[in-house]
């Protein structure tokens, strides 16, 4: 029942001509708080319990994008501070796992503001033959702390 | 049980670094998709039977987006010639349509690829106020030839 | 003496929340224009007489980027209509093509406005050694109608 | 002779299909610098004894872009480690400040690489009237420190 958090810093290219952060770029805010979640740092070590679903050019087992949902809550304005992303895996399923996110205000902002709630369906996939390829025990093992409850959307027409 | 059909041209800036258009990006090709079919043109004249979704700045009504959900189904490669998209409307609802989509590989080359399946829920906001504001008759009959069954996702985990 | 015409439409990403286009973005364009007047078609065919600066990965000779300047002459408001860009080569060099561009208005709308001016000298190189490649004389004859005088840049500050 | 000193995060969205930085990308990292070095924080206060170059919306005076130019001396491959920026003031002028860049590889690897020269031509304009704002005695004051020779272009044709 663990949450991942990482802060990620907006851009002033995230924000088109509503002065919002654009829709489209709110999936670049989610690429790179997944990627700062799970990817192994630059040296190749092992960036903390769950830096294992490395995904970088050359690495043995990519993750392919298979799904995205997202519920766009409350419009996001400029503001420098980065802001708050919580991650957690809501299924591991048998090559498929979910990765869960909410986006919040940032850290010591006064209430806190829920932004955005999202899910992307990764596959995990052999790079050199493109297969989906099974998650290992060790792998769930690892990943086992991080499962919780798939984020639950109320938008969702039917 | 009409679909809008419009082509869109990839850009280089589309692809990532494994060389295929990058998942957020893909959202980006849906946001001029949407644009080609329901804004009205340059001169402010009807651009075609739906041209009245109109979202510019300084319209008096915009449509935010609440919710996006897409499957992608296989990488769009490299390509010059314009992708083909169609859209259709899968509900109207109250003030939040759902826009629909299917991606396609370019008209002419065959067989036919469908990349990608994405629905759109918008919310129609008048601009001054920031309310939403109920979709008027006149819209609901203009809109009523493109409504067709919402996209069937196939990947939903639950 | 013959300039190369090529339009784009630009995307309502291209615009930042101060509603024109962005600063970055339109270097995107200045791309998409390089790659619409040089670049060979999809199916490898030769596309006009300056198809030969064809950069796509695989090719044998890519187009890498040494240097851009660009001058912001007007903002690029949103509008639906493509910009109507002019390309020519303003030297040839050893291996060191310089490419000129001005951005103008969408066709048809008057007066005519120049909203940029801009020149990026690229490098020929061998994709497989990453080594510099001299123009061949073929290649020099191909593109000897398409130069003229360099871009005249005004607001140098030296 | 002081020079401003920021690291920037890469996104993976930097990253165009060669792998590299995207050369129209790289403006937007010239563009968070330039935030990161020159803009108020969030609360309005001082943010370092440059912090008033302060262009967000609704600030009364807004710096334009009037010209950049770029030199790329070297790929930027992907990496989780900031880029690390220097920027200085090369000349103040009457309403037209020039920004210059270099980027170098991240803090702590050895050897340090100088992957990209730049300078930016800003205008400081009223918000209000969009007209060109001469730079107060007391703005030249506090810039002085940051006064350096304009970066030296190596790669001009003439």
């Amino acid at each position: 029942m663990t949450r991942l958090h990482v802060i990620i810093p907006l851009r002033w290219s995230d924000f088109d001509a509503y002065a919002h952060v654009n829709n489209a770029e709110m999936l670049r805010l989610l690429e790179e708080a997944r990627i700062e979640a799970f990817w192994r740092p630059d040296d190749g070590g092992v960036g903390g319990a769950t830096a294992i679903l490395d995904a970088r050019p050359g690495a043995e087992t990519i993750a392919l994008i298979a799904r995205q949902e997202v519920e766009y809550l409350a419009p996001i304005p400029y503001m420098r501070a980065p802001i708050d992303i919580e991650l957690w895996i809501g299924r591991i399923g048998g090559a498929s796992p979910e990765v869960c996110y909410e986006l919040y205000s940032p850290v010591g902002v006064s209430p806190r503001v829920l932004f955005t709630r999202a899910a992307t369906t990764l596959v995990m996939v052999t790079a050199a033959t493109g297969r989906p390829e099974r998650i290992s025990d060790e792998l769930r093992h690892v990943w086992e702390p991080y499962v919780e409850e798939p984020v639950s959307f109320t938008k969702r027409g039917r």
